[in-house]
């Protein structure tokens, strides 16, 4: 192994945010000298690396001379500049997961055509260019419209219920997705290392706040029948066995309410569905990505223990230096562990954190979970 | 909290090794700022905290201008300068563990004296200055000399057979303790927080190598009656309230063939004992400390999985830039979890890195345990 046989062995990371920093957490279990880009000199990863360049993971230049002094590429965000990745990739860097992937995942269309292409099943769609050809369409609303690229964390998605809604509507590249109804929405992560070994882990259930259109608290294993659990696994290693893709994959997947399991979209990195995993499995997702992309074994998936997962928002109405309502009675719930993502600033619904809570006793942890989102504030 | 209310709350860590930089690890999840202390600009904190500055922790200026701006002062190591680190605490800065608790702990003649004022079981010993006065004890042969001040990681240690064996003996204040026959060694972590809150974790045993005089491996929960297990956390908990120590204690035993146990010594911090609390207890021993440390509540020490921990040592006859032998091996090994601590340069028996095993068969972890050892090698 390169990355252990070198005292000058370099990893790069696309992106400064939370799941970066908890990537460099696991890079630090190995002992790898890890380099940080990200525009925000105050982002998470900041001070917690060898070496921060302050630049633009979106900028060909940035990107490349970034990149261009470092053994290993990975990204904890999907958009990146993939032309300075490929470049990089060219002149002998290695890079995972691979440039040609991360510009597939960028585009839902692209995405939707691949699942179309390899038999996964996914919600019936239309590509549309802009406004005007939405319009050619109304006989499929009820649907959502989502933006061909630079979605995230909701941002990018816009419900049609009539033709009314079209002012508000995205002018844009945009897939037109009949509107799914579901009863669950299910998260799997998969891993796959460049030997082609992959695991998955056992299926999240997500809870949305749909204030905020975000994640807002996740529990695994997901409530659903080990037939469905094992369905949803196996749409999994489909997906990243006809990627190739070396790394971590997290694969959100709608449970509809006649049994059926579509997948919604990709992200091909940590995610946010897989934040129980450092206190709850035998291998976190991190370190598991970290395991794909040194071509390492992958490590053992089990969950040792059930785990609810609360994302940590600012509160509405509060913008500025953060401060943390109701902390040591947070810390004092038996089996809570904290994540605060060393963000000075909250915002309104800014993922400022989270917390793990394990407990066989699933019930247990879901009231404790609910608890902590009623007690606990972030404010400034 | 003030740590949780301020931006500018910053922590500072008397010592840049390993154990420093796993108590970053728990800081970073905590979202802290930290600041460390070390004379070598290559130790293992270097690169993972907001502030590393090159320095003695023994020296008191150094001591003292590295800790006049910070708002908490911790060691993780106990040879520190405890003069700065009382008139930090004049100042107005919070020090745990205590400054005046270091200074005892730092003197094992100071810690005989305590154990014996508290009535907590320990071997006989006497005092004594230097060699001269060494030779009116021989009737007390066979006997252990140890230094008062500054032994660490076996040295220190002196074992004397017979007068024959005064030529090498050591000419500084030290201990003649009578040699033990103990059967097992044990470790006991505490953890006690300002307001008083006291926990334990499960019993280790240490299986030590003779050559190097390293701890190597050890395994929780020891492999004794729950009578004992009871007694000695028992033990520890009245030695961290008798001390009024805040922060986390490992109180070494011994325990003797005829079922006594008898405190070696203390060490007030994170410790070697404690590395398999990342992966197997609710809360680790680095989470634990900062917990105590920041006065919140304590968190659960619950052991979920059965561990085993080997250290890492560099192999003999190896020194300079390490490589790691068999990393692939190791890595492919389920329920292992390294840790190579970023040294770069390998010397005999330097502690490289640990692995711990989980397994609930604590056979099949001790198996995996000695596989490790026989198959994985630091090399240069």
């Amino acid at each position: 192994m390169q990355a252990f046989n070198s005292a000058d062995f370099r990893l790069g990371i696309l992106g400064g945010g939370q799941l970066g920093k908890m990537l460099i957490q696991s890079a630090m279990d190995f002992g790898i000298e890890v380099h940080v880009l990200d525009p925000d000199y105050n982002a998470s990863c900041s001070s917690y690396c060898h070496h921060f360049k302050v630049g633009s993971f979106k900028d060909f230049r940035d990107v490349y001379h970034f990149g261009k002094s470092l053994d290993l590429l990975t990204i904890e965000i999907e958009n990146v500049n993939v032309e300075a990745l490929k470049r990089l990739q060219e002149e002998g860097r290695r890079v995972f997961p691979q440039p040609e992937l991360v510009e597939l995942i960028q585009d839902k269309g692209l995405q939707k055509d691949f699942f179309i292409e390899n038999g996964i099943p996914t919600a019936p769609f239309v590509k549309i260019k802009d406004k005007e050809e939405l319009r050619q369409h109304t006989g499929k609303f009820p649907a959502v419209q989502k933006l061909r690229k630079s979605g995230y964390d909701g941002r990018g998605v816009f419900k049609i219920n009539s033709p009314d809604d079209l002012a508000n509507a995205f002018n844009e590249p945009s897939i037109l997705e009949e509107r799914v109804d579901f009863e669950k929405e299910l998260s799997v992560l998969a891993a796959r290392n460049e030997s082609g070994e992959v695991v998955t882990y056992d299926v999240v259930e997500m809870e949305f706040n749909p204030e905020a259109n975000l994640v807002e608290m996740l529990f695994s294993p997901a409530l659903i029948s080990p037939e469905m659990a094992r369905e949803a696994r196996e749409i999994a290693v489909k997906v990243i066995e006809k990627l190739n893709l070396v790394g971590l994959l997290a694969v959100e997947i709608f449970a509809t309410r006649d049994g059926k399991l579509l997948v919604n979209e990709l992200a091909p990195r940590p995610h946010n569905s897989g934040h129980h995993t450092i206190e709850a499995c035998v291998t976190s997702q991190y370190e598991q990505h970290l395991r794909a992309i040194l071509n390492l074994p992958l490590g053992s998936t089990r969950l040792h223990s059930n785990a609810v997962m609360v994302n940590l928002l600012g509160a509405p109405g509060y913008t500025g230096d953060a401060r943390y309502e109701g902390f040591p009675e947070l810390a004092g719930l038996e089996g809570v562990h904290i994540h605060l993502y060393s963000k000075k600033k909250t915002k309104p619904f800014r993922k400022m954190g989270h917390v793990t809570i394990t407990d066989n006793d699933l019930d247990k942890a879901l009231e404790k979970a609910r608890l902590i989102k009623e007690k606990f504030k972030i404010i400034a």
